[in-house]
């Protein structure tokens, strides 16, 4: 494999030249598909096309072998379904395991929906248990079965050991590429073991010390290794005060942890210390990835990660309880209003100026919410900090509804020669925006003291609140004031 | 430094240990400045309490001296600024410059504006040019000049080509912690080379292979470097086809291959291929979290990353912008009712109504703009896909619009007993979820295009759209056919 294959310029080339390819390929296969004939009736002029088509399939298949497949993951993800399926009956089998597991899960389930139980046990059968833990929440209930049946005993267990921790545990996400050695030998003996084991595994950037118990004792990093005396032993190279984890900690605090150390891997030890696998930085980077997406998209109000090639009926679904939830809580903010019809058919103008006191009161909820979902993520708000926060959230909001308010105020006067119109736009303002402080910094941290994401959902309760209370205090204000 | 203080259980505990301290160093300095007398003066009780407080004091700067600098950095961050002033004293100088780099950049400059030049001349001369580069923005012109003149000229070239890269490419991400070794040499030289070096940089996990003219020929992982023949040549056991970068290439790409090919470092070498330094999983991964992060503050319409703890006018200056454009769009969405407004004195429930249109509106094609964003930051939306997605998002706002239009067309008929109404709201509906669509997947794509980040802004015009358009169409149809 040449170095340009690894470039991201090389990666949107490849996806070039597989989607030219496959198109010639569909092209010839119409063709033949609209004779209806066998192909030994061909006439002469089509012979040639069949042939071009064979070595176009061979070029594609030749490509599709040189790639990486990370590269063919993506290059699957972006065709459209019935290219994808093409595409994917022409990798080898026995790369299908590890391009399964690289591909976005809404792409992997439409993969593996169009392969029967042997395919998919014999790409499964290819891959370590921490892999296939990664792959079983897709697989049909039988397959999983029989794949379970095939393991042997110590793979069957850390295979139900890694499906037994929630996806937010550091469990869920270790894998048991681990290399140990013992204590008590020097560094020669330990390379000459290294030496006999022929290769490490992936992003091996240290050695864990055991005893004859499995105990962790501390880890011999490859660097510090190379450069130490080979007569030391390993207990006097060895770091012995390393990060460690359990598999019941979070994910979450474990990416914090990678980022604060600059961690490659890490060993996972049980209540007893006893080492039970290891975490790399490969699984922290995917998390991080996988959260800050599902974050973006739960903000936006879309369940899942979403193939785009999914079909409408498929979007539909992942879309349609934020919206029947929007519509809620706009029905709501539309019987609010419908209090006050007998103040709106007096004064008209009330209906066009009271969506901006909504609107504006939702988007400076949002911003104190985000600031605050921030905060909670990071660790930097506690107890000890909510009152200040809520207090400067109260200010940037009196000093934004004044500011904006009398613009609005000025503006409202201006279109419909009412000062008092005004003076209660200006008010309704600042008060809405003052609410949208106090329900942005309450709002999450609620949820999160109930133990919920409270990235999820936030926003839309802050523009329910926003969008209800701004109508109410708006129409109520005008009704008292103007009617 | 015990195993304990890298766990985050411990980090929130010494985020907590650290705040008591300081409280009961405040209370002492409290009485101190209320009796405002020298100490000399103090009464016996005053002097005992004088004396917990030094022991207090001595207490909490032990604490500090044993926290890794990236956990003095959190706890920084969470500490209100006076709190957080006071604590940035007791902190060792020769700390200051590796903590500056750990802390976020809005608490950053709180920090740096504690400083004087000395202060900061003394913390920058700690760092290396790498590191310099990440503080430079934040420190003041005249400090940033003396500590150009102070460098000698080797590193003087390195802070300064750092620097000429814009925020986005690899090189103003790079460091030049680089380990080299020539081809030639069997792996037992290298060995012995590495054990008079004696340690090796973070996160070293491979040596780059260069002639004499330091152009690249390969990379040595060491964990290759550990299993092999020890009278083997570097050129037989290295990889000479690594993934390597240029200092002008966009990080984001090369975050993406250092996710796909689980890369811990890579070479940055220039045109000729001559090895210019080297690029760590640590800098990419904080430039994802960074670049999730400041997605999620631009979603939100915060400009920048903001300190919990700054003052309120800051806080109203990073938000003003956006409350600002918002302001205007409400304003114009305002307008377009305002041509109505005969036809809402005619039929009032019309404003109750209007707000439920204009607002599904919006959501829905925020989920379509949320799905192109990330289709384009993980390049998998093109020119070739564009068409069917536009095809597909109007699929589902169409079946959407149908499916809610007529649960809404049903509850405004129960409301108004006028099916006419009911009619115009389904109508209105539709058509509204159907101009989110399209402009979901032409307004982030055209953005990308013109070379913007569709991440910023999106939001905001597509709610526009769909807040103006919505009581246009629901409001014109309703003139049409109601009044």
């Amino acid at each position: 494999m040449s170095d340009k294959q690894h470039t991201k310029e090389s990666l949107s080339e490849s996806l070039q030249q597989v989607i030219s390819l496959l198109e010639k390929h569909k092209l010839v296969e119409n063709l033949v598909h609209k004779q209806g004939v066998p192909s030994h009736d061909l006439a002469k002029q089509d012979l040639v096309e069949l042939l071009v088509h064979r070595q176009n399939l061979s070029e594609l298949q030749k490509k599709l072998d040189a790639l990486h497949p990370a590269d063919v993951a993506h290059i699957l993800e972006a065709l459209p379904l019935e290219d994808r399926l093409n595409l994917w009956e022409l990798v080898k089998a026995d790369r299908d395991g590890e391009i399964l597991l690289e591909v976005a899960d809404s792409v992997r389930q439409s993969l593996i929906a169009d392969m029967d139980s042997q395919e998919l046990l014999a790409a499964a059968e290819q891959l370590d248990a921490d892999e296939l833990a990664d792959l079983a929440p897709d697989l049909p209930k039988d397959v999983l079965q029989d794949l379970m049946d095939s393991l042997d005993a110590h793979n069957r267990e850390r295979l139900q050991s890694t499906l037994s921790y929630p996806e937010d545990a550091v469990g869920a996400h270790m894998d048991f590429d681990i290399v140990t050695i013992r204590e008590d030998i020097t560094l020669e003996v330990a390379l000459r073991y290294l030496r006999r084991l022929g290769t490490l595994p992936e992003l091996t950037d240290k050695l864990f010390v055991v005893d004859r118990n499995d105990i962790l004792q501390g880890v011999l990093p490859l660097k510090r290794m190379v450069v130490s005396d080979l007569e030391a032993n390993v207990v006097d190279v060895m770091a012995a005060d390393s990060v460690k984890f359990h598999p019941q900690d979070i994910i979450d605090e474990a990416a914090q942890a990678f980022e604060r150390y600059d961690l490659v891997t890490a060993p996972v030890v049980d209540a007893n210390n006893k080492l039970v696998g290891r975490i790399t930085v490969d699984a922290v980077m995917d998390f991080i990835r996988d959260e800050s997406e599902s974050d973006m998209l739960s903000m936006a109000g879309l369940r899942d990660e979403e193939d785009f090639f999914a079909s409408v009926w498929k979007s539909v679904q992942n879309r349609w309880a934020w919206l029947a939830i929007n519509l809620m809580t706009a029905i709501l903010a539309s019987r609010v209003i419908g209090l006050f019809e007998g103040s709106i058919e007096k004064i008209v103008a009330l209906a066009a100026l009271m969506p901006i006191v909504a609107g504006i009161g939702g988007n400076s909820g949002n911003q104190t919410t985000t600031m605050i979902v921030r905060g909670l993520a990071l660790g930097q708000i506690s107890a000890h900090n909510m009152q200040s926060l809520i207090k400067k959230e109260m200010g940037v909001a009196l000093l934004n509804g004044l500011l904006w308010g009398s613009v609005l105020g000025l503006i409202a006067y201006a279109l419909y020669s009412n000062y008092q119109l005004g003076l209660v736009m200006m008010s309704a303002m600042t008060l809405n925006l003052l609410l949208a402080a106090v329900m942005g910094v309450v709002i999450p941290l609620r949820m999160h003291k109930s133990g919920r994401d409270p990235a999820v959902g936030t926003s839309v309760l802050i523009t329910a609140v926003t969008d209800s209370g701004g109508f109410f205090i708006f129409l109520g204000l005008a009704t008292i004031f103007l009617i």
